[in-house]
């Protein structure tokens, strides 16, 4: 694609009983310049540079009695579009989103847009640094409940969490009434006790905290949080759209880590006729905007995703650019530890194990959950099964009794 | 639904083969306090008004071969939410959007909730005011192009479409690179046009321009646009988040209608498994967020939507609360003037005619084509048909022989 550095181009899938080649044209005209072939000869030289392109057209299922398909690529002038998500996506995919079964599948966007997003401040190596572990997945647990609590109730839960080995420790991502325990209360709260465990064990823990409020005073209020002690925030990036986690991550004043959690997510990925891609969307789209932690449904547990789609996303986040530093792929829901050794298989080193019920939902409790689960990551990273580490480690055992391994 | 005052319920398709009564049992407890049955009778006491409940579950299917759905009706603790769109979206479908084959169809949101969000400052009998036109469906037409024009060649557009009788006028919603007419120079340009307009013939025109740059700038740069003249906003709503729309319509200080355009909407909507309903995504949610205006795809034309869902919207837009205000639908894309009479035939007085190919692609051009739709909504409130009005209308009379009547 050596000629298309002054384009982003639009990956598309496209269903039904179509001229395809004529639909690919009709898209890169009536995006860009609104129409073409009856304009006059210096009109056309005028417009030209923000005329679309069709860079290919895939015909998929030629002689078959399925509905035909086919992948259109269009490229669409740079100069045509503002350095931010809205801009792309309202011109690669504003109305055509509601032009008939069509799915926005990928977006080639150039160096010279993509050094105007901000990516990941950490990334992967900076989310080690913080935490001194390096050389296996890390572990993150999620309360079991945070609506409705009291803060000595959350402090004991944060501290059987900690007790557990767990790396982080996030907020329910649908915290958002917290009376009980206010967002800085918990922060001062839960800080101190990761400052004690640290002190006695020389181990580092992040408390990822949920950013919530008017998307006008969010960028404010990850300020204040992370001034007040703040180690790491949690998004619901969907919810709130992409370009606000784009000003956060930009933003020279927040110094910590962004966990971008996939709520609502849903609502655009699992159709195969409509909307964006999974790996657009939880896996490019969040690392260019900013996520270090990218939160997404794994290929086994309770909330499950296609295999190939949850590797893809993590691809996207890891894959070497020379302009953003790769995220953890943080495959979750429904996972516990008989899991590890599949998703390890899977994911190798570099992702971040997320569980709720798998830890909390231990036969002895949150701590022994952890363990559990932390056992299970040192078997698999020496190269033990679980089952032979199962036999040193009573957490564990208990736990493939409980879940059984895949 | 008297009982339902401190609840937001949110109704959803689910299809699968799934008990599903024990299905909406799961939802109200796991996105609310997390776990029920296991908690000690003193807990279940703390958490109870917090306890999501299961308002009804609707099998849809009982005898048939279809795979199984069912409608499920969850209420959500208000003491749970704030009162905002990514805090509703997140608690109602959050994790839940990705859990499944389930479609978020309605959310009833009680009025104590309802009245903390803005709903239309001007809403249809504003808009009427602003521009004194009453007793008929409005019209607005499109440019045919934006990107890359100088602003002389705009101006020249623009008077055009005013000189076709036209209400308003919109910028392109994929316009954002406005390098060669930049937004304050067409606001002076285009307004001075409208005034001089109004000087000649006392009718008013609103000139809609787009509304763009990061989102944490969009309050500030929508009060420069209103004290620099402008007379009304485009806003890409869905690309942007729906909490951004929420501010710019509370902000006291925006005195100006806001058109929403539903570019990026299709990613959610036309799915039956998955996704947003269009009544709720384009009706519901953009009225009590703030739009005055909202563009739709039509029942008609190039990018058509089921009627029932493109009237569905209009019901909700439209419908009288004790709140807000009821705002305007504007369906669209592929409308020409032979459509006007089905149109007015589903969406009375009340609606607007949007319009871009169906006035510039008149085959005497801009004004005329303007000049055909305005005419043939005359001949609609009046009662005469448009072959009856076309006697009258040369305008009209060539629009038809070009486009034809539905």
């Amino acid at each position: 694609m050596t000629n298309d550095q002054g384009y982003v181009v639009a990956s598309y899938l496209v269903h039904g009983n179509l001229n395809f080649h004529k639909k690919a044209q009709d898209i890169a005209v009536g995006l860009t310049v609104g129409s073409w072939t009856d304009l006059p000869k210096v009109k056309k030289e005028q417009m030209i540079p923000h005329l679309g392109k069709v860079i290919d057209v895939k015909v998929l299922n030629h002689n078959s009695n399925e509905i035909p398909k086919a992948l259109l690529m269009i490229g669409y002038p740079l100069v045509n579009m503002n350095p931010d998500i809205p801009s792309i996506l309202t011109t690669v995919f504003g109305k055509l989103s509601m032009d008939g079964q069509i799915k926005l599948i990928d977006l080639h966007i150039p160096d010279s847009l993509l050094t105007q997003f901000p990516g990941p401040r950490f990334g992967i190596d900076g989310v080690r640094r913080l935490l001194g572990v390096h050389g296996r997945p890390l572990l993150m647990s999620i309360f079991k409940q945070c609506i409705g609590l009291p803060i000595h109730e959350l402090e004991k839960e944060y501290q059987n969490q900690i007790d557990g080995h767990v790396d982080l420790i996030k907020d329910d991502e649908i915290y958002f009434r917290d009376d009980y325990a206010p967002v800085l209360k918990r922060i001062g709260t839960f800080e101190k006790r990761n400052q004690h465990h640290k002190e006695k064990t020389e181990k580092k823990v992040l408390y990822a905290v949920n950013l919530t409020g008017p998307v006008t005073q969010l960028v404010e209020q990850a300020k204040h949080l992370s001034n007040s002690g703040a180690t790491c925030l949690l998004l619901n990036v969907a919810p709130y759209g992409f370009d606000i986690l784009h000003r956060i991550a930009a933003d020279p004043d927040i110094n910590i880590p962004i966990v971008a959690h996939p709520a609502f997510t849903g609502s655009f990925y699992p159709s195969p006729y409509y909307g964006l891609s999974a790996p657009l969307l939880l896996g490019k789209l969040m690392r260019l905007s900013g996520a270090d932690i990218v939160l997404y449904p794994s290929p086994y547990g309770s909330v499950a995703m296609p295999q190939d789609e949850a590797l893809n996303i993590a691809k996207q986040l890891r894959c070497p650019n020379n302009i953003h530093r790769p995220a953890f792929p943080t495959p979750s829901a429904g996972i516990h530890p008989g899991l590890v050794p599949a998703l390890y298989r899977d994911f190798r080193e570099n992702f971040i194990i997320n569980a709720g019920g798998g830890i909390h939902g231990h036969p002895q409790g949150t701590s022994a959950g952890g363990k559990a689960f932390s056992d299970a990551v040192q078997a698999v990273v020496s190269g033990r099964t679980l089952a032979e580490a199962a036999e040193d480690s009573g957490e564990l055992h208990s736990a493939i009794n409980k879940w059984g391994v895949l």
